[in-house]
């Protein structure tokens, strides 16, 4: 009904162009895309809103590949339908410095929205662009105005199915009961080991039902172009649930190992491809060959995709004129600046001021600003009250039938489920309009390591709210504690890690966090209560490390961050008291904003001449960069209420003093090299 | 039926236990202890064997509080029935160096299996439990003699349940027909943000029906103990699937804020705690009270358990005299140790031998040990062919009826599973009798931080087969390739990270985990050949570090690990030849292992006098501990061929004689400090 041979033609050049571009780049996955092409032909023609000439409007349908390895198909989509890919693109897979790279990268390609390819983050990026379009149009739509209503589609694999993140990712959605999420499981009983049989024979729709999803089932997906089209159409007819769509295909449909794994992640051999490509009426000795009715096909959709948003910019327009407020601020969120003066928000503190936790500090923060960023949405992996991330009066992000919180809530319960948690804030971010902060212990950020380590990848905003961030938790222990997770996240490329240590600098974290368009945040803040610094501006903290307390012809440099800070400077002053010696303190929030200052900045912080000491209660790995001793945790925490497990490992000022004058007498009588020097010394050994 | 007021008081014994300890802590939760007695009292007094006087009798059922925070059950629990945990330990409740801290660790406390409290960790540590007691007893049961079945019990809470490891490790339950595996859910509708429904509204039981469990439903499990006991009856006449009970009970039972968030995390008010007490029966003003009645009651088991253990070691006996070899066998495999003489199995290379992927070196010794090392369990995340993890003639951990392989199968197949593999592993090492090697890509293990962090603080000998450990995986691309990774573990405490550069270093990496009884180790290995070194040794490189390439009068040493030191040792020779400089080459696979050499020889690695560039593929971060420039990945990689990944970063012998040369520039007429010399220098300045 209503296909042709020219639909049929069009997936098969899909295939084709799948296998051509594998076999030049002798690497990659056909198998993906030989057996999907089906179900994302009939989804990308008949369904998906998109104008390829402006890959960032605002209302387009998102799609999302998350077994992203299969992304020959999603760049022959993009280069059919007549995004700014080209068949040199095609012809570069794989290849340094291609915008078609071996999984799909959203920074590089017009056209891809989340980076996906390990497993399981696309499928949960898609349930934050569903959960970002509900909220925004929520914030929106006006009468009249049906602004914002986009589906989200994804279509994902077994692997991602068997993937933890992806099952907690799809709870999450169930519970919202996102009716604008659509996904299509690719069933194709193969993965990288073979047949699923032998690992995953669980009723995955079953499973979904149980999570409150609307579930339908396409039995022969390589072919029934009509049922896939019916199933897409009820799933978008369902408005209460999120859908899923089994679609059983066979994995390199056409090959001659298709439905084995071993058209999973290897090229086709020769003749394979060529019978492939007469089976499918191509010239078998021709590569990279699109007919021109293909071409056509799709341009229409194309110029259909154009002619709607147009007509959409033309209702814009009226909005623009009747809710100038929204229509400013929708256009001033897409661009990625905040508002004019909101850091004015930010609150300051005097030394005088009472000891807080930063937790509580980074809660006053939230307070202050939540109404200057509109965009900002809050939330916590189940610890709202240890994480102190929900302002007063915020309202949850809940589907308003369950009557406790609605759409246009920023506040979201994600549940114990910090995984997911990660990548659908990395979803929310991308989405373009909202701006999200998530809440867990540090220790359980690395739950959600792989989440992190795409947003830094993927160049979002998004903040985690790290509390609980070392041994300073105390009671709950080493399970709790974390140890090696501050250096696993300095090492991490693009990844900001503050860990400040009093008011001004828990404003300044926020203030570097939230003008960072392109870099996501980890903020590390404490239970327990710290003082106030003499000397902390959130200018000073703006550079990532600043002297915290400078002392005249020093015997030594202190640095440190977070809690620490404050025990360090008692240490200078217990040295004075006790032992005549003279420590200058440095406070280093974040390194990797330290490491962009100006190098005689940072030889101002850390001087040649005297030797530097770190002092951070965790891994002490790392810091050699800048101290040439090192005060840390080398093992796991303890148990009890915090001062004593402080005392346990010596993090008091006497502790502090021990291994400060250890260090001095290590290098006296030496000409000592700052670590942060690395020039040749016009007289290095005077 | 059968229960009278006696197994009330015991129940409530343990609930008013609880309220002390957290009193006295002024700390803990409180809620789930006295929810879950009437749950633990049944399934401890009525079903599980066990001898407290012997917490490691082989046979004993297996016990894992999966919510770990509730630990002050199972504290109760265990000093009621006599394990050697005294009241005084109760009483130190979360206080530093008690063998009763904040959540239950294995390593310290008699009667904890496994350590945990990062939710979703013990139920997958179950999984595993219950794995190696189906495959120790299809090895070792033989006709007459039962001797291994005992059953693995486990409690989990709501926070379990959202977490997307357990459902990993519940999907790979229900696939391998666990019928030794018997979860209790606690299902009390509060997690710390509140009611559960806020973020947790899926049907739990038919998710785990769809899984493939056997799923049971006690309604009022704060009264039914007849009805707990049925359930857990039940569970156990089932034989080829796994069985959750869900258990609706009421959290903090008998406080007044009973049924809500407050009585989860924090102690209970004074005037309700003695409410609670008065309610129960107890004299109010009084703390730590048991009646004898309970110590009776439950020492009456502990006796039974002890004669069962005695019925047992006599079986072991006459099993000693008729299967001498297999006896022989599991005495030694609890004792830790491996079979003598195993060590000559591993293979070792001249340099002349062809270049091979260290992946592929991997395989070479699991092929050359399996048979020496029966204990070896291999596996992969469904990457089989990818990590090179199974040995030829490897028969699949299955259940038999799949016909695809069998218990006493050694090869696992976790599925697309890495942190339910982690996790999973944790509990295969953790039941005594076999050594859990499990493969994915180096990316990937990130997804299993959690885990990873539990096999080093539980102290557990897990190996994880680590390939396409860099951006020499080539076009799979930045997604894909590992940068933070190894400086992520490196920064872990107990966990030992191999990065071998050629044969020899593959072995001495096998040798240094599986003889490592207390540590886990995670193996970096490559997907690209390497060369073998000129003068690498298993000897040397069990070092942790070495001099590769010596040379008198050098002008810099270069240290590097795996796949780039054949090339530093390349970029000697080029800068010997080329620039007339002299350079050392040090490989490094182990720092762990290197940082525990005397000090002398660590100096010899790195003297003093010269400066030091380390090269590392992956985040320099770390590498300032030995060398004093460090050449690294600052950044994400790049899809395209290996090669030119390599060459695109500059990693090639021109690339790297250019950084020894500005390294030596820097340092030129310095007398240069050696980074590991942290001692006073005699005469610093000549």
């Amino acid at each position: 009904m209503g296909y042709t041979e020219l639909d049929q033609l069009a997936v098969n050049t899909i295939r084709v162009l799948a296998v051509d571009a594998t076999t030049k780049a002798n690497s990659g996955h056909p198998g993906a895309p030989m057996g999907l092409a089906p179900a994302a032909h009939v989804l990308f023609n008949k369904f998906m809103n998109f104008n390829p000439k402006n890959p960032k409007w605002l209302n387009r349908d998102r799609f999302v590949l998350s077994n992203g390895h299969g992304c020959m198909l999603q760049y022959a989509l993009l280069h059919l339908f007549g995004y700014a890919l080209s068949m040199d693109d095609l012809k570069s897979f794989r290849q340094i410095d291609s915008i078609t790279p071996g999984h799909p990268e959203s920074h590089d390609t017009p056209g891809i929205e989340v980076t996906t390819g390990p497993l399981g983050q696309g499928f949960s990026n898609a349930v934050g662009l569903a959960m970002a379009q509900a909220h925004t149009a929520a914030i929106f739509n006006k009468s009249g105005y049906d602004l914002i209503n986009n589906y989200t589609y994804c279509i994902f694999g077994d692997g991602c199915a068997m993937e933890g993140i992806a099952s907690e990712a799809a709870s999450t959605a169930g519970h919202l009961q996102l009716g604008n999420l659509i996904c299509i499981y690719d069933d194709n009983h193969i993965s990288i080991d073979g047949d699923t049989k032998i690992a995953f024979t669980e009723d995955v729709l079953k499973r979904f039902e149980a999570y409150g999803w609307h579930t339908l089932w396409v039995q022969d997906g390589d072919h029934d172009l009509q049922g896939i089209e019916e199933a897409i159409q009820k799933a978008k007819d369902i408005k209460d649930r999120p859908s899923v769509i089994k679609v059983t295909t066979t994995i390199g449909f056409g090959s001659k190992l298709q439905g084995t794994g071993g058209v999973h992640g290897n090229p086709l051999k020769t003749d394979d491809a060529q019978n492939v490509k007469k089976s499918f009426g191509f010239d078998p000795d021709k590569s990279f060959v699109v007919p021109q009715e293909v071409y056509d096909l799709y341009g229409k959709h194309s110029s259909e995709g154009a002619a709607k948003e147009a007509e959409w910019n033309a209702l814009l327009g009226k909005y623009a004129a009747e809710h100038k407020a929204e229509y400013d601020d929708l256009i001033r969120r897409q661009s990625g600046k905040l508002p004019e003066g909101w850091e004015k928000n930010l609150p300051t503190y005097k030394p005088t001021d009472p000891a807080v936790a930063s937790r509580k500090l980074s809660e006053a923060v939230l307070e202050k600003i939540h109404n200057a960023i509109p965009e900002l949405l809050s939330g916590s992996a189940d610890l709202t009250g240890s994480n102190n991330t929900r302002w007063k009066n915020a309202v949850d992000f809940q589907p308003p039938v369950l009557n406790i919180g609605d759409w246009s809530g920023r506040y979201i319960r994600y549940g114990v489920r910090e995984h997911a948690m990660g990548a659908i804030m990395n979803g929310l971010a991308a989405y373009g309009t909202v701006i999200p902060a998530g809440g867990t212990f540090l220790n359980f950020v690395s739950y959600a390591a792989g989440a992190v380590r795409l947003s830094a990848l993927s160049r979002v905003r998004v903040i985690h709210v790290a509390t609980h961030d070392s041994i300073g938790l105390g009671e709950d222990g080493p399970t709790h504690q974390p140890i090696e997770t501050l250096t696993h996240f300095r090492a991490l490329p693009n990844c900001m890690v503050w860990r400040p240590a009093d008011g001004n600098e828990t404003s300044a974290a926020y203030y570097s966090a939230l003008t960072a368009q392109h870099t996501p945040t980890i903020m590390a803040l404490t239970r327990q209560n710290l003082p106030h610094l003499q000397h902390s501006t959130v200018e000073d903290a703006l550079k990532g490390g600043y002297v915290a307390e400078e002392a005249k012809n020093a015997d030594i440099t202190i640095v440190s961050t977070g809690s620490e800070v404050g025990i360090c400077i008692e240490a200078a002053a217990y040295l004075k008291k006790n032992h005549n010696v003279t420590a200058r303190v440095v406070s280093m929030p974040c390194w990797e904003v330290f490491d962009a200052q100006p190098q005689n900045y940072r030889l101002q912080v850390f001087p040649d001449g005297i030797p530097c000491l770190s002092v951070e209660v965790l891994s002490p790995m790392g810091w050699e960069r800048y101290s040439h001793e090192q005060f840390g945790m080398n093992r796991f925490g303890a148990s009890g209420p915090y001062k004593e497990v402080y005392k346990k490992f010596g993090f008091t000022p006497e502790g502090i003093s021990e291994r400060a004058i250890t260090t001095i007498n290590i290098y006296k009588g030496e000409n000592v090299r700052s670590r942060v020097n690395h020039e040749p010394r016009a007289k290095p050994e005077n």
